[in-house]
């Protein structure tokens, strides 16, 4: 085997930057990778052991200050940002100057459409050359932008919400069995690492157990890449993320009415064909429907499905582990395709 | 004040059963209540006390094989059911006959349709008693059907899905805000007590923590109730139960189409009107969403709402806790209604 | 019944206020209590039902500045306070010298030995008016100062953690059955509103959910007051407070050693004895265990015992909730000790 | 490399089956397992991801009759059992009479004691061949016994707990810190899968969520095992096992008093030493604590103290997953050992 790929992690202390520590050292292609933080960072910690135990004693994970030269004589060549999205923004259009394949876990490259542009606040100092980091950006979802993503030096990772709910659509959308006019609704039900590491009031052990809440109705972030990559209208898709009680896991129970009587073998054969020889989407056989368990700790993403008696009231359902196929697995996905690597290499 | 009244609960050792027992028990109007058991009843307990130690140092909760002649000799009036609903459509007819007033929290008597016979299977001995009572007994949702519960002899507790989707839906149906042609949606969640006390695979700790799942999908016992009570047709109204990672609550949120561009001050107005002088329903102002813990251990149905800015797709967002609002709790409140007494009575 | 009595509450915006808060409006005794802040709670609600909607429907909670004209023009004679230790030892000497009656549920006035000054970190401004007040606070465990609660003006809410266990101990020890030279051990578990309701790093959902863990180890704050109300020095007790993921109630398992082989029944008896016609403790008769459900939304403290054979290792568990019996119950418990009330008074 | 090991799983629909099927399958060294059920196993599944549906899309986990013909013929040299201790009692003669060699993670063969006979109560057809087997049988804990592990034939792989407490305790004892005349204390605390997968109410959702209880005081069967390969008298060491609301994990805070006042180094030493060149042993710098999150989901044994400012009152806290440490990493951390493996391969 040629000699390991050397890459780098900046924003490793967040829980998606952990899992992304975790699956690159035990990739076979990958070296242990360099983790960095941001100078503004400032819990002091030196080794990302200091900020998850769990690490201990496997030879240190130390965490230095973000230096582009550095990452230059150390080799890296590829750049995993796993920060907010304000410092994606201002930090990929560096990493791209400085020659880097970049893969961003934030929502600061995701988005297309003009209209678009108020979901995230940037205040980009250079407004032609983010112009052009967004056309050249590339949705990283693996089982529908296979070619661009092999090429891309810049690959916008998907929302863990958008995951699950794109890769459930996508299949029958394409197919035209839905009928857009009546409506899309995905009730979305997400784990508590989802809403970050930041403690807060609303992520109090307190205030979660033990309870149930919606959020965001009508204006989470995620609703903006559902609809461009789907195709469709802001207005189409109706999406409710809901906080679950359980540290991770996705689970999406979305509604849509197709447009004529149709049987169940016909969404099924759609579903399957469409990911066909793809590892990390399992179609379910109805009426048999996926649970947050069951793709918890993997880069699975789950799909089922029930279709009404009228054959015209579909229920998908789809699940997800936020923080491996929602952010880090999904990640490295995008890895092993930019790289010409097996799909499953280092996700197993 | 005047002599309490007496009562009896068959079924105390189930969840309902206990909070039913605690209620009555601190109930101003209502002496301790008498229990009592099926002989097929197998754990053998002889005070309600063993089967829930919570309950010690209260003086005892003795448990007693049911028998019609010691209830009249103990003078009790009403008769709470909080058994299988095979059970209680064989007894019911029974207790009628003894001239009790019946609360029976089961489904056995809350379906008038026809086609609904067969989503309980009951064998009835006497169809021609059966067909009678099923006419007599009120459906007990006390915001609803007022009069008709305060002079009700049997009344059919309605199940807890139910009480949650028909509170959210009946102002909006009834004042004609909503588009049933675009079909409603109830995507709604429950803790696991809302799958009673017996063990099964599906109740494990292991199988629920951690996780989150839909179930019975297009086919749930309670839509029965929903549309016969909401006035639709069974294809109006999709209902997809999912069970949390929680002891008790439940939360629906409900999709529903409105016939024109509408304010939200409208879609207030309206429900605060229909729930005018009701204590037991909490209508929240936009955007404020309830949450499952707000109405826990209470006797409350909490409502909310987000109307798009199109001001046609409207979430409802309603909260009750599936053990008290979905079943005792309620129970004690049509008593409330039954004998005149105000309806926070013994429920604070 | 006379006119009710008017009590003030400050701090109600935390765990142990909303508790507090419920119990007071709820007590026959008292009316619905003023609810007041102090300057520097920033979170600028006006009204309880803000911080805590489950209050919401109940006529509103109104949350004040702390004035003393003003308390004393509505007519408060008793206040309870729910602020940290800091502000409760600033705060006492003016309420005192208000002439009102106080119940402090922080730790500031629990204290009696000089050597455990440490323990909480006073800046007291008169020293003199400190040590007066250290002198008059009686210790507020209901089962164990009656006589000294009844009469007292200043008393000092016990923690929740040394609730479990002086009442564990005390009759043993008080009966010279412990032989205090082996040591003795508790190790105690708590849910996570004891940690308080500001989010930090260690309360946050995903910390806790899934996991266990001791904290403090040897150096708990609990350990002074337990000492000095059991009546031992510092190094006979070990006590190990561990964080539970459930959001309340608190369990100890205390491990002795008898001075004689002893029967079962005399270590029942004695503990029964010492609790006759005390109703907020249950002795459970053994091997029948309390466990942390049984109490939980009660004001129980729950007491039961294991004996090896060998007659002389006996262990103790004691389940008290950390927010009733642990803190806003028993409050209230002293009160109806301070006020000549029944015991169970607005307690049930 | 050369050929893969066959190897085969009995019992593989529990817990720690499972885990068993997921490290042999991704174990470089070993095939795939072949996995088998007893006749009475009465689920009828035919496949293993028909109970795990976790298991899909991985090419089928067919689950066979048990067949020792069947085993020759498929060339397979290695059998695990993940039975009840029953069922391991009356198959491991057969399967060492076929010339397996085998890992049994029953109790079954654990314990050498005549005294302890009764703490699994067995019905031994062919006493002298059970007497001879519990004779060769080597407790398979590796970080103690090595070398015979390596040289055997039939390893009683250890239990949950007692993994946990003896791993904690034995650098100590065996280094003479400790006084055992003080008696030995291990407060131990596991997550719900410990207790099978059969569905009781015991381990039913409500029942355990919200809770936290101790049970099988003085009695649990795991108190044989430690006090034998501890080499203690039983009554030197008291257990309590306590049921947390977790699927996985345990804790165990264990106290000891130390003969001569000692300074926290020469623990630490103590410990490091005992451990040196062991990689699934964690030794923590006090007085940072192990938690249980910490080796969830690994083979790691976590320990950590903390020393009383005496010198002699000694705390040791110690985590493992009690699926991987605790059962199936233990069982193949002894397989690496018995193949001459390194001890990492398979597990990381």
């Amino acid at each position: 085997m040629s000699a390991k790929l050397k890459s780098a992690v900046l924003g490793a202390s967040g829980y998606s930057g952990l899992e992304l520590t975790r699956i690159i050292e035990r990739h076979p292609r990958l070296e242990k990778p360099m983790l960095m933080r941001r100078d503004s960072n400032g819990d002091g910690a030196k080794d990302l052991a200091e900020v998850f135990p769990e690490l201990s004693g496997n030879g240190g994970y130390p965490l230095r200050p973000l230096s582009w030269p550095e990452l230059k004589r150390e080799g890296v060549e590829l750049l995993f940002l796993a920060t907010p999205h304000e410092a994606s923004r201002s930090l990929v259009p560096e990493a791209i100057a400085q020659g880097l394949r970049v893969i961003d876990l934030s929502g600061a490259w995701r988005l297309k459409r003009e209209q678009h542009r108020a979901i995230y606040s940037f205040q980009d100092a250079d407004e032609a050359t983010a112009a052009e980091l967004t056309a050249m950006a590339v949705y990283g979802l693996p089982e529908l932008n296979t070619d661009r993503i092999a090429a891309a030096q810049l690959v916008a990772n998907p929302g863990c919400y958008a995951t699950s709910v794109i890769l459930a659509l996508m299949p029958l959308l394409e197919a035209g069995f839905i009928d857009r006019e009546r409506g899309i609704i995905s009730d979305s039900k997400s784990g508590v690492s989802g809403a970050g590491k930041a403690p807060t009031s609303r992520t109090h052990f307190v205030s979660v157990s033990d309870n149930f809440s919606a959020y965001s109705v009508f204006n989470h972030r995620h609703l903006g890449e559902m609809v461009e990559q789907l195709n469709l209208n802001d207005a189409d898709l109706t999406f409710t993320p809901h906080l679950l009680p359980i540290p991770r896991g996705i689970l999406s129970t979305i509604y849509v009415h197709l447009n004529r009587p149709t049987k169940p073998e016909e969404v099924e054969s759609c579903l399957r064909d469409f990911y066909s020889g793809k590892h990390w989407v399992r179609v379910f056989a109805t009426p048999k429907l996926p649970e947050v368990q069951f793709s918890l700790h993997t880069n699975y993403c789950d799909l089922g499905f029930c279709l009404a008696n009228d054959g015209q009231r579909l229920i998908l359902v789809s699940c997800v582990d936020n923080l491996l196929k929602g952010a880090a697995g999904q990640a490295v996905q995008n890895v092993n395709l930019m790289y010409g690597w097996g799909e499953r290499e280092g996700l197993q």
